[in-house]
Formats: C-alpha cells, structure tokens, sequence
C-alpha cells in the first residue's frame, strides 16, 4: 500500500469515520481504522460493533496512487497526526510488513498497524428503494427529539429514539418516561408496510454531526438494523429489540388551559428562575397562572427565592400553580423557533404539553413534579 | 442600603472581585462579596485572606443612589444572576435587614445576606512613591515567566514569581527546579534599596486576567504584601516568606553549541514528535544536533515513532543528543515572538538555554533528562 493525498481530504473522511470508535471499547482491533486502497479508490471503516461508519474517497480524489493493499491503522493519534504534519499532501506507505510510514518532506511517523485479515467482516447492506429525506430535515427532528432519550440502561429501549412510519407519514419519538419529545415528518414516498423500529440514541447522535451540508439522505431499513447513506458515507447502526411502549394515548388533545406565551420572555423567565435551584437534582420551578398573569418562581432554602412576572394570553381565566424540571422545560423549548408558543394544560397533576401556534408538526410533553 | 445602577458596569466590576474568591474557601463570609454604598460611590470587596481584591464605581457613574449602606451578598451565584437579568438598569434594595431585593421591572431575586460587622477588617495600604509600570509590560512578564513557577506544595517558595529590584532594573523569575524562566525589564525610577520578594502565582494569575486594558499599573511594595493600582481596583496580595533560591549562577554565559533555528518550524516539530508520548509522564522527546541538521525524534514502544528533520546553523559542527519534557520546552518556546531563536547547549546532561537572537531581556531554561 502506497498513496498521496490531500491532508484536507483524508482528515474530513477520517473525522467522520472515527465517530464510530467507541472510548469504552475493549476490543483493541475495533480502535483501528481499516484502510483499503483499491484501483476504485481509498475506502475508510470504523465500527464499534453496534455502529459502523464507511467512508469512500474515490481515486480521482487521490493525489497518487502507488501500490494498492489494506491495513489497520490505530485511531488513536491519527486525527492529531494528520492535521499536525505540515504542507497540504500527506504520503502512506506500508513498510515492514505491518508498519505505515506516513510522511511529508521532512517528517515522518512509523506507526505499528493491525493485521487486516482480523477486522470482523461487515455487511453493509442496501434496499432498492430506500427513503430519501432532505439531510437538514433529518437534523431537526434529531435534534427536536433526542434530548429526551432516557441515559438509564435500566429501560434500555429508552434510550432510543423510536422511528414509526405509516403510509407517507414518519413519526419520530423520543421518552425518558418524563418527558416525550415526538416530531411528524411528511414523507415523499408511502409505505405499505409499517415500520416501527427503535435507533440507538448515540448513534444518531453520531449521525447528526455527520450531517454538515444540505443533501439528500437515504434510509435502508432492515430487520435488525438501518443504514443511512449520504454523500461518500455509509452509516450503520443496529437497531434496539423489543416494542417501544405505545405513547399516543399519553398526549393529551383536549386542554383546560390553552396559554399563548412569548417563547423568548418564557424561556429567559425560566432560565432566571432555575439558577437558584442548579445545585439541586431537580431543579423545580413553579408556573402560577392567574388570569393573564403568569408568575414563575423558586426557592432555595439558603440562597433565596426568584420571582418573574409574564403577561399571557389565556382561555381560562382561572387559578393554576403547576411544577416542574426547569431544566427539561428549557430544553424542550429550545426545540421550537416561533415567536410564540402554546402552554397547554389539564391540572396540576397531569403533563404539560408545549407546541408551536401553527405548526402541528412538534410536541413536546413534560410531567409535573409534585412539591407537596 | 437602595440604588439603580448600569447592568454592564456592575457585573465587569464584579467579574474582577470575584477573582479573589477561593473555590477552596471553608470560612463562610469569604464566599461573600462586601459592597459598601457611600456618597463617594460603591465599593467592591471580596478577599480569600491572602488575596484581596477591591473595586471602586464612582458615584457619578451609578445612575442613582437612594440610601447608602453595606452589606455581603453571596458571590455563588451573583454573576449569573447580573448577567441574565433582563435590560440594561438593575436595581438593588436592602429589604428585612439581612436580605437583598436585586429587581427589574418583572424579575426579582430576594437573596439572603450576611452580615457586613463580620466582614474581616482588611488594610489596603498605599505608598506614597510606588513603581509604576505599563500594564501590558507587566502582562508579558507574567506571561513569559508564571508558566514555570512549581504546582507542588513541597517548596511553598517555588509556587511564586520572584520580583528583584536592583537600581532601575526589575528581575523576574519563575522555577520549578526542572526549568526556570527570567525576564529582565528596565524601570522608569532607580530604588535604593534592594527589593528581593515572592508572589504567589496564584494571585499573578488572576492579576493578569485583570489587566485587560493598556494603562498604568502601580505596584506599593511592603514587608508582607504587595498593593497593585489599577484603574479603578486595588489587588493585594499577601507574599511568601522565606528566601528565594539564588539562581543566578544556574545560568551558564559560555557554551559549546549555539544553535540558530526557525522558531516556528522547531515549535511545530517538537509538538509533532510530543504527539505519540502524550499519554506518558514525562512527555520526552530527543533532539540529535549533527552539524546543519537537527533530527527531533520520540518512540513509544506500543505505537510508533516519529522524526523531523530540521536545517540549523550552529557554531559547532560536532554532534550532540539531547532528551527533554516536550512540554517544557513548548512552553518555554511560546513565551518568544522572534522568527529565530537560539537553542545554547554545552552537553548532553547540562542545562538547555533558549534565547531571543536580538533581545536579551529573557531566557527560558530546561534541563535535560536522562534516558539511559
């Protein structure tokens, strides 16, 4: 194996590939990188066994290439290694069996490399029809849902983001069992079959920094896992067993109260409120809605306690005092970009749904917290 | 106590005395801020015993003062709660004697205070002819020296900068016992007597921070503390007692091998060779000197090993090798803005000196480390 190529070029492909290698992975091959260097071009697999990332630098993209072959790299330095050496061409050259002599004019690391021939072997499959969605709508319902994944491997499934479709509908659901995030996407071709299957949250996590620019991606649905194609990039991720628990009946869709609020002032309001109750688990603000009022407040015992005033626009003109995380409030009112939005509530008990005036494409749901 | 004052000129005065609060601090009324109301304007205080550091806002530049008064308010969460309040006027009002109202039109804090009487009572002396610096000067020795001051509590000494005073030349000087940084400036007025004292590196440290702006810095020297004057905030700090090391006959003046290179390109070679032994203690890398060439090489047995080559002129065209921590000498190398430098070397085991080629006013020193 013996090639030039652009630093830019290598470094772009090997960042994306290297979100694949886990930091708690105890298997030392799967800390490489497997570089394969054919007459077709250079191809670029990471994989932490739940997770596989391939990238493709086509050989028109190579500067030069010598003598073609396959090795293992260590991921390790790599990236560091790459951006540091100076000048704009970087050279590869196998020597000594299982060393890489990567160099430049006048620097050069000799690496000790992994045998190739013990990579485990990775289908990376392909569906004839695949769904194809924009890559920048894609990102959104990542980032308007993902947050509330559950981090407790108690409920495993939880920790997923579940992907329903329906006709030409996707659903995408997020739940920690505190907090529902769940966004509706309209696709541009229908199903017949319906899908239900639950994503890894840390892989589409992975995934949403991969997708930088505006393009088209493309979802292979299998039984065990997805393979989300884009650009030169191929993306595989198992997917998580078992039924993700049927939520639709937990949202609500008759209100008491319908509140229409300025998303910034409530956002600020709430971000005040919270500072006083950081050190503490919960985080607990309270909402007091009293005609077009709305008080929001907390208190800590030592430090002190924390009022903001807002003005809303109610159907109910009634007394209401409901509490909950500020911290899940906050991030679920990041996911919206309206001027205004709605707070909906049933008691002081039951969840508390926010969504957009217009848009009924996002909701977001947070259980109260009791304080008494 | 009750006044209206500027958002953005409270809170960078308080980002100042803040500085001097310990995160370590066990004695409660230090996690306190003393603000002092007068006729004459607000007074700052916040003090970790050894360091003190108080800011003074002029009346004039409070935009009204109802009734004057003290009091502690906790510095925990102060700076957030200044900073995410809502418009640019924030008002503030002593309320049932120990509590403070920090209000806007519809946002208030009542936070609980504690009582100024506890306030330890803390002298900020002055001299009547104090050395007076550029403040930028003074930010470049601190810069080019705190670096090399020890982290280890073993030599309490060794934590601090060294100040001399001989004449109208100021000395300063860092070191750990394993490098050592000088820097010599010229003063504006001759002194008598000799000053010869230590400040702990610590308070340097946020002294620096705090000269943000070009102007004059005023530094009152007495037997147990130094007083700076800056702007509109006194910085006391305590000093550290004992006799610092004499380290002037550590520096050789005569060497065997004086060694011209680029700055950048020995800077960006040593940081590539430092990559692979990042994970290590000691971080060595071994520079090999063999007439106009200079090699750069480190190894770490489980990865790999890198070599840069680098043109030199020397005075000497015999060979040396040499090993050092890459750290420090990247560190020392960052304190110099030339385009060359000198590397003065006299022996595998003797010390490494790095010098500006033109200016003599610093000298950054490393020792070598064995590696047989």
């Amino acid at each position: 194996m013996k090639f030039t190529i652009e630093k830019k070029i290598l470094l772009d492909n090997l960042i994306n590939v290297t979100r694949a290698i886990s930091t708690k992975n105890i298997i030392p091959i799967l800390n490489g990188i497997k570089m394969d260097l054919t007459s077709e071009g250079l191809y670029l697999t990471a994989s932490d066994s739940e997770l596989t990332i391939r990238s493709f630098i086509e050989y028109k993209e190579i500067t030069k290439i010598d003598i073609e072959g396959s090795i293992i790299i260590q991921s390790r330095f790599i990236l560091d290694i790459i951006r540091k050496l100076p000048g704009d061409l970087v050279n590869f050259e196998l020597v000594d069996g299982l060393k890489i002599r990567i160099y430049t004019d006048n620097s050069e690391y000799n690496l000790n490399c992994l045998d190739p021939n013990e990579y485990p072997i990775i289908k990376m499959e392909e569906q004839k029809d695949p769904f194809i969605i924009n890559s920048n709508i894609f990102k959104n319902i990542i980032n308007q849902t993902v947050f509330a994944i559950s981090t407790q491997e108690l409920r495993p499934l939880l920790t997923g983001l579940n992907f329903k479709i329906v006709g030409d509908i996707l659903e995408c659901i997020a739940t920690d069992s505190y907090r529902l995030a769940k966004k509706i996407v309209k696709l541009d071709k229908a199903t017949d079959d319906e899908i239900n299957i639950v994503i890894p949250g840390k892989n589409i996590i992975e995934l949403d920094k991969i997708l930088a620019e505006d393009d088209n991606l493309e979802m292979h649905i299998f039984n065990n896992k997805v393979v989300f194609k884009y650009k030169n990039i191929t993306f595989q991720s198992n997917l998580l067993s078992g039924t993700y628990p049927n939520t639709s009946n937990l949202i609500p869709t008759d209100f008491n109260y319908m509140i229409n609020i300025n998303l910034r002032d409530y956002y600020d309001a709430i971000d005040r409120a919270a500072l006083l109750t950081q050190s503490k688990d919960k985080n607990i603000v309270k909402m007091s809605v009293n005609g077009n009022e709305m008080l929001i407040s907390s208190f800590a015992s030592e430090i002190g306690k924390v009022e903001e005033k807002l003005s809303i626009e109610s159907n109910n003109t009634g007394n209401i005092d409901i509490s909950f995380s500020a911290k899940y409030m906050l991030e679920a009112l990041r996911t919206f970009k309206d001027e205004q939005i709605l707070i909906l509530l049933n008691g002081e008990v039951k969840p508390i749904v926010v969504k957009s005036v217009e848009d009924e494409s996002l909701i977001q749901l947070i259980l109260p917290i009791k304080t008494y």
